[in-house]
């Protein structure tokens, strides 16, 4: 990276306003080589940085950041927003343990307003912050930038519709790059494509007028009627010529997000207002990379590439492939099981569902509200919903998973993806609460299944057998290798060691991979455990807990938050059948949890099986 | 009721069908004559209903329920609907235990499509139930009968944007009455206005269609411009004419809502479309009921009242009024505090505070999702904000108060009313899963006052001494009666009675004045017990259950979900610290709670001085 003149130069956002135009879209080179260059080895997202490069230089020339705060909303695209404010020379720590988060993060830099990661957030925060400043009487301004992908979500609406009739110093930029993560499917799509097919907003808005004025002066005998006709006209191209104008906002649009000098232009604009603003910007995803163009849905999350190929290195099997082959499995033999996803098709491995049923296949768009509740009308008309989302996303279903689902005792099926330490994305990702949250939803059954075939057997079960709700939940990557001495049973908990050990760990999903050895290596040194390995982990079976009864030790492995999780709802049953042994709990402790690879983080929680053996090992011989 | 020969005789909707005109009108009056007498003494919500009597009569006698579907929103207009479909013997029953709901109810009536009490779900149901008749082949209707307030919640556009771009035989029907629960106050209600000051939009097309087809046509010398304008003007008014029509909706409307004949002919026309239908219909809120029409809002959610004058029986004090003056007093001595409701500022006795200070006090519309991250710009940008919600409704905002709220670390207050049992709502209205979903959520602190003074103490602590994000619990009603030997001390936790009893009673909120009375009780029968009474639920003080560590018997009371609850935690504590006495919990274990009046329902589950006083003989008397 030797040659960034320009970049490496920048320390902090007004060094910007210092350069030509012609220094501005050199930057803009500079900047998407070492997008390329640091995503290729860190992996990370590509396509939506590259397509806001303009954007970001932009926005920095024109506004004062920090005074000025932009909200990126999701915060995939806050890379080049990183490399402009004074985070250039610890980029190559992109997402490494220690390093800079992928995300937008205030603890990294002022700059980064929030901390970010869920979808549609930006407009409503940056309201707030937009309502703040008007009672403080300053004059700052308060930026969402927000993609379409993100615009399907209900929370966009609710700002928009709260926002747009305040007179506040509101700028939400709508990045359409055609493209979310997955393609657009929804209506708003049609009337974005609708508005884009026009000539930008602003020019024909003064054509026309021009003409309308014309019109009822030159020779037409005119009637009352043409008078509300050009008033009709005028509302329409005015008032009503898009969705965002009905809520208030004043449009100004489409405009090419490529071109700093037009984007600078418009933002200046929009700077000088004191109502709020939708700037609707074209940008291409992926832009200044061949292969992330062609691909761009590829390109949003990756890992590791070749930049010369575009190749990614090979990942094997995932818990997502294998539930995508299941789904086309069941979906083949009974006609009314459906797939729901929020705009997460590829992600949750629906792909080929997509295509092979694709009557029976749903994408709602980032709108996991609407689609728990949707579910619920489908199972109310017969069908048999699956809904596919990560864990970290359900979380926005909350209230309709009571609701709409769990109350209405209808059956339905979600299929938790990326449950438990995701690795890379950080605080915003990691499917620490489904299980809590499940937890306090009466009658969802849940499974937490730690090899394909128990995940294939908690769909036939949740199909076919469990009444109402039930989740299926699944962490991100491969199955781990059976124990050669171990055959999973299909039943509500598997004991696997000694019965009679007087030493028990208590664990699901994952964390048994780590037990199991974890009890090899006891055993060498004459430690004899055994460990439960619950795969229905609500609710919990009685008869597990009955057989730990006797042991002196009980500890429990959760990879999730403890308050609400499963360990307390086993101690609580222990204390009902007076256990009097120890009970001991390793789990997420309140608190947050920053990004690193799953490895690291299940070290540091002391879930990897040398921590286990060390651990018990320490609990065992030094008993009170 | 004698003379209602109408209604008395609808035993299933069909019976409607047989109905001329004129007797559909005389049935309306009797309906309406039926809401005002029940609910003048059963309470409930009578405006609302008022205003859907023509609508219920219209829908029922053109469509067939149950195999076509109506999906009413928040469910509680359904009153005329529960009258019309063979529940008109049972309607004095309403909202009493044993008793019809107040709400939709499958339970009830298959009638009855989706139990129901939270907002803006209907469309997202409805769609779901359309798409699976699409998938099964078959013609019947989806109908989603929702109102304008409802229409601001961000699930309505998730559901339009999904359901906008499918051929399916999907009825939407808003019912606007200019109102929702409050006046509403963001762009949509602009917009519907801008709608509804146009003659009848079908009507409107096709005249303007003759003018604009004549226009290019006499005299004025054509440019090609005429043309493209031309066609924006038939795409503004058949296309865009609506936000609705953007989101690939066909409109019809507005049209007057208490007119069964016109509605008729609309149905009938939505029927016959195989493409979703939006119907924009215009009612008034307490429509025939003079006092509910002048004053709506004060006539949505009732108590018993007198017919002749419109007044309601005295209430007296509560948490809800006294947590409005307090806000007021707050917000006149540090002009940083904001109000933020959703659509709820009556309810939450905001009423004051929005007149006092219309600067600082932010109605959102129904979007509890948006509140909470909008809090978090207010935040973000200096302000205090406090957001005042129903528990039931709190639900929906999960996702934003970890993302945006608890991780960003920011201070807001989360005033949180209707805590624990809410008389006569039923299922979907009792606050029963704050305490265990906010549990789950790292770094939030969480107070359940038990008196206005405990109140007023947990604000001033959680504005001007808590970190980050804070919550406060109260119950709706009055505060109970302090007892004469006790007095709040407005610390962490309060030990009321001896110290060194070996029974103690542990719990917070409402139940500790049903605790306080039983240890009378006991003490009345040589029973000794020390109540701990928890202020700050979250954390939970290590002192506390250091108290009751020499026990031998200790009972948790929650008004509660059990799961995830503060006894589980306590359960915890305990267990880290290695209690050996009894530990038993008392709360609401993994169910729904029906309708009832909270004292019932305090009884039904124990929570009465009495039944603790009976459990804590018998369970000290049968010593294991």
């Amino acid at each position: 990276m030797d040659d960034l003149k320009l970049l490496s130069n920048i320390k902090k956002p007004t060094d910007i306003k210092k350069l030509s135009d012609d220094q501005l879209n050199e930057l803009a080179d500079e900047i998407r080589q070492t997008l390329i260059n640091t995503v290729s080895e860190t992996g990370g997202h590509l396509a939506s940085n590259l397509g806001v490069v303009e954007l970001t230089i932009a926005l920095h020339k024109v506004f004062n950041s920090p005074h000025d705060k932009i909200v990126w909303d999701v915060g995939h695209q806050v890379y080049v927003h990183k490399l402009l404010t004074g985070r250039y020379d610890k980029f190559s720590t992109l997402r490494q343990y220690g390093g800079l988060s992928g995300f937008s993060s205030p603890d990294e830099s002022n700059h980064d307003t929030f901390f970010s990661g869920h979808s549609s957030t930006s407009i409503s925060a940056a309201y707030g912050i937009a309502s703040a400043n008007k009672l403080k009487g300053n004059k700052n301004s308060a930026i969402a930038v927000i993609g379409d992908g993100a615009f399907t979500g209900g929370m966009v609406y609710e700002a928009l519709n709260n926002a747009g009739r305040e007179r506040s110093r509101l700028i939400v930029i709508l990045n359409d790059n055609d493209m979310s993560i997955s393609k657009n499917v929804g209506s708003l799509a049609t009337h974005l494509a609708v508005i884009k097919a026009r000539p930008s907003y602003f020019r024909m808005k003064d054509r026309t007028e021009r003409i309308i004025n014309r019109i009822p002066l030159v020779g037409v005998k005119l009637s009352n009627s043409i008078f509300k006709l050009k008033t009709s006209v005028k509302r329409a191209l005015y008032k009503s010529s898009t969705m965002f104008e009905d809520l208030g906002f004043r449009y100004m649009g489409p405009i090419d997000g490529h071109n700093i000098e037009i984007l600078t232009d418009a933002l200046e604009a929009a700077k000088g207002a004191n109502y709020p603003i939708l700037l609707h910007i074209k940008t291409t995803k992926g832009k200044g990379y061949n292969f992330a163009e062609l691909e761009p849905s590829v390109f949003h999350g990756i890992s590791k590439f070749d930049i010369d190929t575009g190749e990614f290195h090979a990942t094997g099997t995932s818990f997502s492939n294998e539930f995508g082959k299941l789904m086309c499995h069941f979906a083949g033999n009974d006609k009314r099981v459906c797939a729901v996803t929020a705009a997460m098709s590829l992600g949750t491995g629906l792909h080929d569902f997509e295509h092979q049923f694709p009557d029976r296949f749903f994408d709602v768009g980032i709108a996991e509200e609407h689609a728990v509740t949707f579910c619920g009308g489908l199972a109310k008309g017969g069908m048999l919903p699956v809904f596919a989302v990560y864990s970290a996303f359900l979380q926005r279903s909350y209230d309709q998973l009571v609701h709409d689902a769990a109350l209405q005792k209808l059956k339905m099926i979600i299929a938790i993806d990326r449950a438990g330490f995701v690795t890379g994305d950080g605080e915003t990702h990691h499917g620490l609460l489904d299980v809590p949250f499940l937890n306090t939803i009466p009658g969802i059954t849940v499974y937490s299944p730690t090899y394909y075939a128990e995940m294939n057997n908690a769909f036939v079960k949740a199909l076919y057998h469990d009444p109402a709700v039930v989740a299926v939940r699944m962490f991100k990557g491969a199955e781990p290798e059976i124990p050669s001495d171990f055959t999973p049973s299909g039943n509500d908990y598997d004991v696997y060691g000694d019965n009679n050990a007087d030493v028990a760990i208590v664990t699901y999903g994952r964390l048994f991979d780590a037990a199991a050895k974890a009890k090899g290596i006891l055993a060498a040194n004459n430690i004899n455990i055994k460990v439960i390995k619950l795969n229905k982990i609500k609710p919990v079976n009685k008869q597990a807990v009955n057989n730990v009864l006797n042991c002196k030790t009980v500890v429990f492995y959760e990879e999730g938050e403890l308050n609400g999780g499963v360990a307390q709802i086993f101690n609580m049953m222990l204390t009902d059948l007076s256990y009097k042994g120890r009970y001991l709990i390793k789990a997420v402790e309140n608190e947050f949890v920053h990004h690193a690879t799953d490895k690291i983080l299940l070290k540091e929680y002391g879930f990897d099986e040398k921590s286990m053996a060390e651990f018990i090992t320490e609990v065992t011989t030094n008993e009170r």
